[in-house]
């Protein structure tokens, strides 16, 4: 038994990865129910999306599991910024014939707050993950108070060795080889992320709370390889985006089983901070890493318009189609057979 | 046993990353009588250079080594790329008081050749790697004509399968993480280059041939990790970088014991070509990725005086420093030593 699954209380040294937009309670609860640590991506949820998704958390399984929160400050508006934003998009809306003035904002990422706290204290979740940092002191120390297990995602030492000092209770290490956001959040800087190879050992070596590997692992050889790199567990979320659990789309689903899932980049197109996704139009013809999008999660309200057009003929020409480099482990089985069989850690293969 | 092991003869499955301007044969030898397969870089040397060396490695060991060239198409001169290089570099001239255009064309690169295969046929090396894909059909051949066992570097799967269709013996994957030159040569999109967690798998379910593991491989666990993940051996190259045998210059091996190392970058500064190295000041005024650098191998020639003389003043800003994104295997010790430390897979560090 690792550090980590006496730490949390769970069977496998496995966490999934909270992902929002693809998933819901139903993929976190077989999680956990395998075994592992089921997550709750909960940064676009309503408080009474929150109260629902716990509630059903807490009735389906007994074993412990994770909710996941943003602890980003957002981006102030930023008016010439949006303009030359919505330059860049006006294109696309002519050709849909569609009214950029006319939308609605899309929908938000909102940081962890009090008002968050006073939803999850009724349901005292075992443990509790942060994307983007920690939430203030105060904050924390209330999350803490009830006796929730906090974990929170370095991209590089420095954040490792932050995140130890202001009370996390284990570490993500997050390669750069990992689908979605970016954990990023003491520096703006991609050419500090480092693969998962060279993040994992250099972030044991700098702290003693318990590391997880996070970017690329796809199956039994992956959490073998990163437990021998010196993990206490791992975080996989791809992986788990083909289970009939996830919520993932169909437009989503068919590009993680095409020959483009093997091409992905970082992009801040989506939300105004960078993720991994698969490459597609929009991606090509506006960055990947774009320069006049406005900061996160700013940047989604415009683009979301477009998104949800081009999904409703098909498309995923607009959709993040987040993806980590390493689509091998995706398979269309369900997340309790997916979980059991990254448990093997038997699987050698040939050499 | 390994498969690596058998097709080359070597007691340990860890081949020794050619690094040219770093190292001669001193590194290589002493790695070869380590039991682990010792590179000559030869992408440098002139023929009597080659011819030299390769003396020095026949009567100094009886192992197999390996001797590695680039096989590239040397980009051609563009009068307009090299002015606005030229216009690049020009401030830094000044402050030197150094005249641009009085310069010697710096070292050069060539592609491996006919005239080459002349003196490598005089010695038969056992193992010929190459860099940049592979030469023609006819002179691989002729490599292949005289028992030596062929290998190059493969950055994409796409690369991987191409490789073994052309006649490689075994596969280098060479994660992101890894320092020096990336041997890219069927796409040019560093965004289509993943961490080695993700490509080794993903090359060796590709290929049939032998998968060498390559970038972010620092020390014992990390084979150990690699050969979890179904490499058939591992390449470690900016391990080495500290020891006695390896040439690496006082500059640049203060420079991978001090903090910046933690910070490497991909730059085409120094030759055309994305490589890896601990970022400086003119990869952060210039780059890390210009837009204005003359193709491989011409750009080395303009900043070469550059680097020549800040060295002389004891400064590393104009000078590759190449390391990959883990200096954390670095130390003072032979390359016995260090050799026989990579292989002993027993340390299992903290969980």
């Amino acid at each position: 038994m690792t550090r980590l699954q006496a730490l949390l209380g769970i069977a496998l040294p496995i966490v999934q990865a909270p992902m929002a937009g693809v998933q819901g309670s139903a993929l976190a609860i077989a999680v956990s129910n395998a075994g592992a640590l089921g997550s709750l991506p909960c940064a676009m949820l309503s408080g009474d999306g929150l109260r629902g998704e716990l509630q059903l958390m807490r009735s389906q399984t007994s074993l412990p599991y994770n909710v996941n929160f943003f602890c980003h400050t957002p981006a102030q508006p930023d008016l010439a910024r949006d303009a030359a934003w919505h330059a860049a998009l006006q294109p696309y809306y002519e050709a849909f014939g569609m009214d950029i003035n006319a939308q609605p904002a899309g929908p938000g990422r909102a940081p962890f707050s009090a008002a968050v706290a006073d939803v999850l204290e009724e349901f005292r979740p075992p443990v509790v993950s942060f994307h983007f940092g920690l939430p203030e002191a105060a904050l924390l120390a209330r999350v803490k108070s009830w006796g929730a297990k906090v974990i929170s995602t370095a991209t590089t030492v420095d954040e490792a060795r932050w995140l130890e000092a202001h009370g996390a209770d284990a570490i993500i290490a997050q390669g750069l080889e990992a689908g979605g956001h970016r954990g990023m959040f003491r520096t703006d800087d991609l050419s500090t992320q480092s693969g998962t190879f060279a993040l994992l050992p250099q972030v044991v070596h700098a702290v003693s709370l318990p590391v997880i590997a996070a970017g690329g692992i796809a199956d039994a050889a992956g959490v073998a390889a990163a437990l021998a790199l010196g993990a206490a567990g791992v975080q996989v979320g791809t992986a788990y985006l083909l289970c009939p659990e996830a919520t993932t789309s169909a437009i989503h689903r068919a590009a993680l089983q095409d020959e483009s899932a093997h091409h992905t980049a970082l992009t801040n197109l989506f939300s105004g901070r960078p993720a991994r996704g698969i490459v597609n139009r929009v991606m090509r013809e506006l960055g990947p890493i774009g320069t006049v999008v406005p900061g996160f999660p700013l940047a989604t309200a415009a683009i979301a318009p477009l998104r949800a057009h081009a999904e409703k003929i098909g498309s995923g020409d607009f959709s993040p189609l987040w993806a980590g480099q390493n689509v091998a482990g995706c398979r269309e089985v369900s997340a309790r057979e997916l979980t059991l069989g990254l448990a093997t850690m038997a699987t050698i293969p040939r050499r």
